[in-house]
């Protein structure tokens, strides 16, 4: 017992975690300027609420990491870890008090194995250039979330991310074979493999991906690769209405053909884009569903030409394979640009519900159907092929009144998704915004069960507190 | 308290507990005779302990499941779940006191969604059945164990079972989409979507995969289906060592080429085959090379000739594609078979080690040194193209010599395939035999989380008791 049994002031205690992560990295790495830590206090998930952490840190390595994290169970002080903050749930958000941890300064690819076809990289290792230096070596990364060009591997691992070529190739979850992960009682451990196949104790690597830093702050990522694969082949529809296309998507997967891409993107993306980005995309179509398929020689021309009899079979006013490859890279690239374009309009609430893919047509016309009724302009981007749909939700900067409009739309189209079967979030996590959602779509019993996993790999409550489940 | 505070009389509680249990079934499916209840209290592992149970139970529906894991939770009664007893590891081993619970009579394949691909299915039903009901609909559940005709589906995502399309494919957890499980509190609960993608909450799901039935007892099984595939064309290499086999599938790796299968025999094991099925094979070989390849069309002929021609290179006495599908079906059949065969020799205990690819051919010396050192009987099948063995150790019917070498032998080559960055079992499980080479595998910090997970979702430790991990 000491003297002073009073609470520290608020003051004493963050000089004190100050001093002890200044001591526990190295020059540079702890971050408090107020302006520096506001830049890294909030991710890109509109209106989700944060606030001023005690401090950021920047680790160049695990080691520092799990210094923090060990300072953090000492001064009971939260840890929340960041990747880029491209995050569209606010997982990355900020609590008072709290560390961020910024793994952006860890970004190295450390070995690339190519007869095995795995790389061992850091978290802060932005997903393009992995996908660079893996296709150097003819291998090829597939997770292809729209971020790719911003957020690093360990947000896409925190978050499960997916991307245009899931379709076919399947989500991050799919290609990571291991992680290095400093747990909630401050431990540097290694889980999963480097072989092929392993049974060996509970997949802990596929717990920890999409926990979102609430079980562990990841600081390796051991990634299966792929040999690269044939040239695409682009196959465009236009529709007139989102139904007609909801349809197109229903009868190409029906024709048995996986596509390695199918997009739909309405009229209000590729005007927002054409506005932004001039690049001559033709907008009189209410619809635009994008295809591509990847299978080798003759068998990739038969698959082209299938997708395209199922547009056509569906009532597309028009529908093509691409003979123009500079065509075809400009509607990805409007696919790619239409939240930032949409953006330039006003706050941007995404939806990332994912719906069975019979359920598709339903679904848009349901968001169709909420739009008007609360008098909200909401943009329809999709991961078509997965029934993995993005209603954007733009409101005029400043309109409090259209604000209020949105979230109440945003919350009736999650009941629509879960009524049809489906759920709130199909690749962008749950972080602060989806936690509602998360709890009207999961059986009160398994929340008890993620509760008590989570107490078990976190029992001081540290890792990113608030997020997922509470 | 009651007057009677002593400990019940074993009688007595085994009394209550089969009273509880009828109770809580329909007639038939509460079974106590002393022949069935030895028949149900083993799976296929050699040497692996087991004791009798105190009963079997052979439920019919999940409520069924449900209310014996209650009665086992409220008299403190261990449950040990069970497929069709095929495992290789013990996983199913009755305990003394136990309830064995069989799914062998929910056999059902309740649903399939052609459009989503997908099947909704009970865990007795038998993975060939549910592979020919898919395939009935254009439809393929790809992973195929050489357990297919007999081991079930719930038993496949126990053990996360393997198998020969991997390679290619991937595993049972890499097409389990969601599961109903009755947990370690008794609660009947879902797991998992049914879309395309969903990351609400944690993987668990993926965590229950592979578990073993110490997290949750498996009561239906939501699987990912593919489309049918293109014919596969078979190539065969014949070598005159293990080690230039090795090679030969490292250059297939190199190659670029992904084969639908790539295993590997050696002439033990076709001898094995052939004086049991008479199927006419060649044995003259020591090590034969199995290959197939399914790119459609013409795609497919430049995989399987790019194959042959790295057999080729890499010192292949014999090396062709097969002309002759009764042929290529005959050497798979072997495949198949090696285990079976070999079993008429003796007791056979398998291994499953797993290493790096370019760890194989080491691995392959490794075990030839080891059978000469022990003076151990050792045949060689393998998932080559996973790194994936399985040396058969072979010992005389009751040669307790011969036993204890080959037990020594067993651990040695553990030991090598952790030195070579491997693992103990690549689609086995745990179970009872690999728990020492989990410890030896695997950090300490995470063996206590494996424990800290078990203890959260099974908190009176009634879940399959001393199993993977204690």
């Amino acid at each position: 017992m000491t003297l002073t049994s009073s609470p520290p002031a608020a003051a004493n205690h963050t000089d004190r975690v100050h001093r002890a992560l200044d001591a526990a990295l190295p020059t540079g790495a702890l971050v408090t300027g107020a302006a520096s830590v506001e830049r890294y206090s909030h991710d890109e998930a509109e209106w989700a609420p944060y606030a001023l952490p005690l401090a950021v840190v920047r680790p160049q390595t695990a080691e520092q990491v799990q210094a923090v994290v060990r300072v953090c169970l000492e001064h009971g002080v939260p840890v929340v870890p960041r990747g880029a903050g491209t995050g569209l749930s606010g997982g990355a958000n900020a609590l008072a008090g709290s560390v961020v941890v910024s793994l952006e300064a860890m970004d190295a690819v450390l070995e690339i194995y190519p007869l095995e076809r795995y790389a061992v990289v850091q978290p802060g290792v932005v997903n393009a250039h992995l996908r660079a230096v893996a296709a150097e070596q003819g291998l090829w990364y597939p997770p292809d979330p729209a971020s790719a060009p911003w957020s690093t591997i360990g947000g896409n691992v925190a978050t499960n991310a997916g991307g245009v070529c899931c379709v076919k190739y399947g989500v991050t979850g799919d290609y990571v074979l291991g992680l290095q992960v400093v747990t909630g009682t401050g431990e540097l451990v290694r889980v999963g493999r480097r072989t092929a196949k392993g049974v060996t104790g509970y997949d802990l690597t596929a717990l920890l991906v999409g926990s979102e830093g609430t079980l562990g702050v990841v600081t390796e990522v051991t990634v299966r690769l792929r040999p690269a694969r044939p040239a695409e082949q682009t196959v465009v529809g236009y529709f007139d209405s989102l139904v007609a296309a909801g349809e197109a998507v229903a009868a190409v997967t029906r024709s048995g053909v996986t596509p390695s891409a199918l997009e739909l993107l309405d009229q209000q993306c590729l005007r927002a884009v054409d506005d932004w980005k001039n690049l001559g995309l033709s907008t009189d179509a209410a619809v635009i569903l994008l295809a591509r398929v990847d299978a080798p020689g003759a068998a990739g021309d038969a698959e082209a030409e299938a997708v395209r009899a199922c547009f056509a079979a569906a009532g597309a006013t028009w529908a093509a394979r691409s003979e123009d490859e500079e065509e075809a890279e400009a509607l990805f690239s409007a696919r790619r640009l239409a939240y930032p374009a949409l953006e330039r309009l006003g706050p941007v609430l995404t939806e990332d519900v994912c719906v069975p893919l019979r359920a598709v047509p339903t679904m848009l016309a349901r968001v169709e159907e909420v739009a008007a009724r609360h008098d909200v302009r909401i943009a329809n981007l999709a991961h078509a092929g997965d029934g993995n749909l993005h209603p954007l939700l733009v409101t005029p900067p400043g309109d409090e009144a259209a604000r209020l409009r949105a979230q109440a739309a945003f919350e009736e189209i999650h009941a629509a998704a879960i009524a049809l079967g489906g759920t709130v979030t199909g690749e962008h996590g749950v972080g602060l915004l989806k936690r509602g959602g998360l709890e009207a779509e999961t059986e009160p019993a398994v929340v008890e069960m993620y509760r008590a996993v989570r107490r078990a790999l976190d029992p001081h409550g540290i890792l990113n507190p608030g997020k997922v489940v509470v």
